[in-house]
């Protein structure tokens, strides 16, 4: 049996009993490490399974998605997901492979960064499509992800943006000569993905736009959602990129039409409460 | 403190270790029993945690906040909700008079409903507004999530229904009467869901229209999510008026675009493949 088993967003203990359980029975426990994090290491991990853990980065899951299915169908194989499996990404890919070997799968779900920002008090009935706020390069600078926050907020809904991890990531350089060196893992802030909002801001209004996102739009900084450390912070656009949240994980809300019950959640976690104060 | 657990979506085995941990340390422990039910009951689980629950319907909720938060200053007490505590519904009436009290409050995540549909492999990213589906009645037949689920899908995307719950519910005569008699609950089903929705095209083409949704708009039909013996059926809107997928509780996702890998993973699931086969 292939097990996906979701991990939470917090630390060890955020797994549930059930997939603690099924880890222990396992002969091989996979933790795929590329699309999020925790706020604890694997050793911690290790420690408290009382189980060796397999890194699975994109490379292994990709091309090697067959020696992680290695004997499934005689033993059982974990591959953990931080937050849930079908979360922030999804393993469709893995899953499907393993019913075209004839292996069953069985998933063990846990919170996600797409329902446990719901701590901040907005709706998540309320939320339009999700979209990945990119790090821009010197020649790379997408802006679709804000016509589709654009698109949400005239809907009268809020965006979650998932803000970019960079892990195991080659540079143009070792990537042409083939060295397999690796640059230091970067996860993107608050502070930096409310910058990149108002450059394209900015770039819209040298266009002649009048963009329906402005610095003064009411936004939502999170930090480690779930974990004991957990920050939240509301604010406008502006507020947002100076803000202080901390370390890694962020993730940053640009919000629709807020009714009454959220703008009381949301003073709790406010920069400034007077930015609440007309709302 | 208070603290409000997520129990995720299938048995007492579900819940998270932290939560578990919490709940053991608590002075009192609530049982939120009006928007979810898991697949095991309320003695399952005070077996399995040790505990006894006090059962919190919405009236104890709305009309008892006090007596829930009574002392939380100086004890622990714990609130449970089916799914995650942010998931379906939200609880900023209680967090918020909690603050207003002075007692902190502490939130342990799990799955909901809302992220757990990934498991028939739509991307979670490509869902719109989340709506309800409401029981009609003789003199009520609400068509307002209709409007939803085509907004949705002009915009490429998919609709998680949640299908309506009546738990406690008063019948008009007893109601009028003041007799506290609750009718038996009842869980709309896929097929009930997928009813109503057809009701609807009808009228929507006696109208003149021609709908966006129609009766061969791919749907999917989930039962028991998260539990054992959880069922995913696929198929047209046509087809979810006739399958069966047995115990509540029920969802029903209206798709909007699909992507390849969505098709791929819509297959395993397919009443009759052939519906796949033109995607």
């Amino acid at each position: 049996m292939l097990y996906l088993i979701g991990l939470g967003l917090g630390d060890a203990k955020d797994i549930t009993v059930k997939g603690l359980e099924v880890i222990k029975q396992c002969s091989r426990v996979y933790l795929e490490a590329y699309t999020s994090i925790l706020t604890v290491g694997k050793e911690a991990l290790e420690e408290f399974y009382g189980k060796d853990l397999i890194l699975a980065d994109r490379e292994t899951v990709e091309q090697e998605a067959d020696t992680i299915l290695k004997d499934a169908h005689l033993c059982d194989v974990a591959f953990l997901v931080v937050g849930d499996p079908f979360g922030a990404t999804t393993h469709s890919d893995l899953i499907l492979r393993a019913v075209k070997l004839g292996i069953p799968y069985r998933v063990i779900h846990n919170a996600s960064i797409l329902n446990a920002v719901g701590c901040c008090g907005l709706q998540l009935y309320n939320f339009g499509e999700t979209v990945s706020i990119v790090f821009w390069t010197d020649t790379w600078k997408p802006e679709s992800f804000f016509d589709k926050i654009t698109k949400n907020r005239r809907n009268g809904m809020h965006t979650l943006c998932l803000l970019d991890i960079k892990v195991k990531e080659q540079s143009v350089e070792n990537l042409i000569r083939g060295k397999k060196v690796y640059e230091p893992p970067r996860y993107m802030s608050v502070n930096q993905a409310a910058e990149q909002l108002l450059a394209i801001i900015r770039n819209r209004r040298l266009q002649g736009e009048e963009p329906e996102v402005t610095e003064n739009t009411v936004c939502v900084g999170l930090a480690r959602v779930g974990g004991a450390d957990q920050k939240i912070a509301s604010g406008t656009l502006w507020e947002m990129t100076s803000v202080a949240l901390g370390d890694p994980l962020h993730s940053l809300i640009i919000t629709g039409t807020l009714h009454p019950l959220e703008v009381d959640m949301l003073k709790l976690f406010a920069v400034d409460k007077s930015v609440f104060e007309h709302n």
